[in-house]
C-alpha cells in the first residue's frame, strides 16, 4: 500500500477503505507518512468529502491512537455533552449537578479556554482548591459515589487527532465537515463516553457561522455515534449572542449557581433543560425529552441539583460555600460600565467581540501558554430584543489590569447594535438531530 | 502576507495575484515555506484550476527562479519545440536539421530518457563522438554558423519547478492543467525560447490519455506563450501507436537518417512536415504552413536537410560518415522476431507496451540513474491498419543483454492486436491550437 494512491483516489472521489486509512492514519502518526502527504490528503477531503462509514473508521482509527479511557468500572451509562464552542457557555457547570441529580451518570473530562472561547477546566479552577486534576480511580470513585465529577484531560487521548489537527491548522483543510466530526467524536470516544449529547453552535459567535453547516456537522457526528455503537443526539443553538449574562470565568460560576438556584438567565437555563433532557434520555433516567425537562425543573424546584453541585465541589476538594457567598470566588474591585449612547432595542451583540472583549481582560488566552485572571470579565446588563433608554447599562467590565481596559471597552461597546424597532425574536433551539 | 491565506484563497476558488504567487513560489524554493503547506495548495488548485493570467505569472516565477539563458547573441528567432514525451518520438532529431535547413535557428536544449519515453540527447549520443555538453559561447558560436545545435541542459534551470514537481509526483497533484502547463513552459522560456511550437500526444501511450485534457493542455500553453510574449503554436497529434518503426537511442537516429533522405515513415514524416511548417512560420522563415511544408519538402528532396544534419553533427565532434555507413552506430549481434499468431489487420499497438519492452531491453531507464544500451531496441514491421498473415514478422527485438528477453518479447507480441476487420484509419494530427 502506498500513501500516494490514498490520496490519488480521494482525490478521484473514491471511498477509502478502513485498511487504507488504517494505513494513512497509522504511518501518519509513527511518522512513516509525511506531512506533506497527509495535507494533500486533507484538502482532496476537503473536496471530496467522506461517507458515513469512512468518517466512523476515521474516528474509531483517531480514537484508537492513543489511550483509551476504560470507564467500565464506573455503573451506568456515561453520558457526554460536548459544545462546538461558544461564548459565555457555562452549560456543562450547570448540566453536570443538574443531570447527575436526576440520575445521570455524568464522568466528563474538559478542556481550557483558547481564543474567545472559555474553557470548563478554567471556570472551575476559580472555585478555591477545586482540583480537576483526580487520578482515574480517584476519578471513578467519585463518579460511582456522586454520579459527577469534571476533571481535566489526562494521558496521550487522541495523538492522531492532534497531529491531524495541527497540520490542518496552517494548511486550510480544517473547515471539511467530516474532519471536523471526526475529530471531536474520537475525543469523546477515547474519553469513555457511551452516549453524547452534543450542542452545535450557529450564528456569528460560533465556528460554524452558517446554519446549513452547522446541521450537517451535527448530522455527520450523530452519523458517527450511529455507526460506532455510541448513542449520539446533536442540537443546533443559537450563537449570535452570548449565552447567559456572565463571560469570564468565577463570573460564570456565579451565573452557573444561579441557574441552578432557579434563577439563571432565560436562555441557558432553556438550553440546559434541553441539553439535560438528552442526557437523561440516553442514560435511560426519563422515557422522552419532555419529561426529563419536568424531572429537571423539579430538581432545581427542591433544590436537589445545586445540593449535588455543592457535593461535587466538596468532593473534588473546593469550598462549596461558594454557593451561599459569592465573595468567597476571585472578584475584582473595579468594573466599568458600558452605556447606550442612544434609547432603542437592542437589535444585535457581537458575540465574538464580547468574547475578545473578555480576553482583552485576561479572562482568556490568546496563546496555549497565556496566564488568564480567573477573576475578570464582562456581565451583561441587556441582551438582544430588551429596551434600553440613553445611557442605561448595557455590560459591566470586571477589570483588574487596566493596560487593555480602553480597547476591551471599546471593543464591547461596539459589539451592541441598537434600532429602532423591536428584532424578531430569535430561536435558541434550530433543530435536534438524532 | 501568509502561506495559509494563500492557499485558503485558492481553495475557495479565487484568483491568485502575482505577488501572492511570488510570495509562495520564492518563499517555497528558499525553505521559508514548507512542503505540506505547498502540497495542499497544489491540492487546491488540482480542483480550483488557475486563469490563464495565475498561470501565466507561476510559470514566469518559476522561469525566473533559476538561471535564464540569454540566447540575445544567436541572430534570428529561435524557435523551441517540445513534445510531451510518446514511444519513438524521432522528431527532434529530424526537425533540428530539417528547419535549420529552411532557415529557421534551432538552439535546442534536450533531456535523457525515463521510463517509457526516448530523451534527444540520449539518441545523439549513440552518435561516435557525438558532443551534447557544448559551452554557452560554443553553443552560440555554433548556431550562429550552422543555424542548429542541440545540447543538453546545464546550469540551474527552474529549480522552483524542480522541487514542486518532485513534490507534486508524490502528492497526486500531478495531473492539473495549468500545473503541467506552466513546468513545461517555464523550461522553455528559461531556455532562452523566442517561440515554440508544441506536440501534445494524446492516445494509450501518451501522458494525455484523453483528447479533451490533452486540448486543454495545449490551449493552457498557448494561452501562456500569449501572455508573455513567445508565440507557441500546438499540435494536438496520435500517440496510440508508437511514432515511425523504431524504438531505441541507434535505431531511431538512423530512422532519422532515413526520413531526411525522403526514405522514412510516412507518419514520422508527415508529423515532422507539420511541425517543421510551424517552426518555419514563427521564424518567420515561410509566410504559411502550407509554404513551409512545401519548402521542407523541397530541403528533403534536393538533400540539403541531410546535408544540414550531417554539418551539425560535425561542428559537434560527432562522425558524420554514420549517415553512409549505419554499421558505425551502435548496433546488436544478436535479433529476435516476434511473429504473428493469426492472420487478419493490426488493430492496435499499445506505445506504453512497446516502450516498457524496450527498457526491458536497456534502451531506456527505469531510474534516474541507470545505465542505458544505445544498441538495443525494436523495430517495427507493421503498424496499425497493415495486413499480416501468421508467421508475419510483427517486430524485431535487438537484444545484446538477454536477461530481460523472455519478458520484453512477451510484452512486444501482447502490443500487438490483430482483428479480422481492417481497423478505421486515425488521424495524425488532431488539431492545431494557436
Amino acid at each position: 500500500m502506498r500513501a500516494y494512491d490514498i490520496i490519488l483516489k480521494k482525490r478521484d472521489g473514491k471511498k477509502l477503505s478502513r485498511n487504507e486509512l488504517e494505513f494513512l492514519i497509522n504511518g501518519y502518526v509513527k511518522g512513516d507518512i509525511p506531512d506533506y502527504q497527509i495535507s494533500a490528503w486533507a484538502m482532496a477531503v476537503f473536496f471530496r468529502g467522506m461517507d458515513a462509514e469512512e468518517t466512523a473508521d476515521l474516528t474509531m482509527l483517531m480514537a484508537e491512537s492513543g489511550d483509551m479511557i476504560d470507564l467500565s468500572p464506573i455503573r451506568g451509562i456515561k453520558v457526554d455533552k460536548h459544545s462546538t464552542g461558544g461564548v459565555g457557555d457555562t452549560t456543562t457547570l450547570v448540566l453536570a449537578p443538574l443531570a447527575a441529580s436526576a440520575g445521570a451518570v455524568v464522568a466528563k473530562m474538559s478542556g481550557r479556554g483558547l481564543g474567545h472561547t472559555g474553557g470548563t477546566i478554567d471556570k472551575l479552577e476559580s472555585i478555591p482548591d477545586f482540583n480537576t486534576f483526580l487520578s482515574r480511580d480517584r476519578f471513578i470513585d467519585n463518579v460511582n459515589q456522586h454520579r459527577a465529577a469534571v476533571v481535566g484531560q489526562t494521558g496521550n487521548l487522541t495523538p492522531a487527532d492532534k497531529k491531524l489537527y495541527a497540520l490542518r491548522d496552517v494548511t486550510a483543510t480544517v473547515e471539511s465537515i467530516p474532519l471536523i466530526a471526526s475529530s471531536i467524536m474520537s475525543k469523546k470516544i477515547a474519553g469513555g463516553a457511551d452516549a453524547v449529547v452534543l450542542d452545535v453552535k450557529t450564528g456569528s459567535g460560533a465556528f460554524m457561522k452558517d446554519i446549513g453547516q452547522a446541521k450537517k456537522l451535527a448530522r455527520a457526528m450523530v452519523d458517527i455515534g450511529e455507526e460506532v455503537g455510541r448513542k449520539t443526539t446533536a442540537y443546533i443553538t443559537d450563537m449570535n449572542q452570548p449565552l447567559g449574562y456572565a463571560v469570564g470565568n468565577a463570573l460564570e460560576v456565579k451565573e452557573a449557581v444561579e441557574t441552578l438556584r432557579g434563577e439563571g438567565p432565560e436562555d441557558l437555563t432553556e438550553l440546559c433543560l434541553e441539553l439535560g433532557s438528552a442526557m437523561l434520555k440516553l442514560a435511560g433516567a426519563a422515557g422522552d425529552l419532555e419529561r426529563g425537562r419536568e424531572i429537571l425543573r423539579e430538581k432545581i424546584e427542591n433544590g436537589e441539583a445545586l445540593d449535588k453541585f455543592k457535593e461535587m465541589i466538596a468532593a473534588q476538594e473546593g469550598n462549596p460555600e461558594i454557593i451561599n457567598d459569592f465573595n468567597l470566588l476571585p472578584h475584582t474591585d473595579k468594573t466599568v460600565e458600558v452605556k447606550a449612547e442612544k434609547s432603542g432595542y437592542i437589535s444585535s451583540i457581537e458575540a465574538l467581540e464580547v468574547g475578545t472583549a473578555a480576553v482583552l481582560l485576561g479572562a482568556g488566552r490568546e496563546r496555549k501558554d497565556s496566564e488568564i485572571d480567573l477573576a475578570v470579565g464582562i456581565v451583561l446588563k441587556k441582551k438582544v430584543g430588551d429596551k434600553t433608554a440613553e445611557g442605561d447599562t448595557l455590560a459591566v467590565l470586571h477589570v483588574n489590569n487596566e493596560d487593555n481596559l480602553e480597547e476591551a471597552r471599546t471593543k464591547l461597546a461596539a459589539a451592541f447594535s441598537i434600532s429602532d424597532k423591536k428584532p424578531e425574536k430569535k430561536q435558541l433551539i434550530y433543530e435536534i438531530i438524532t
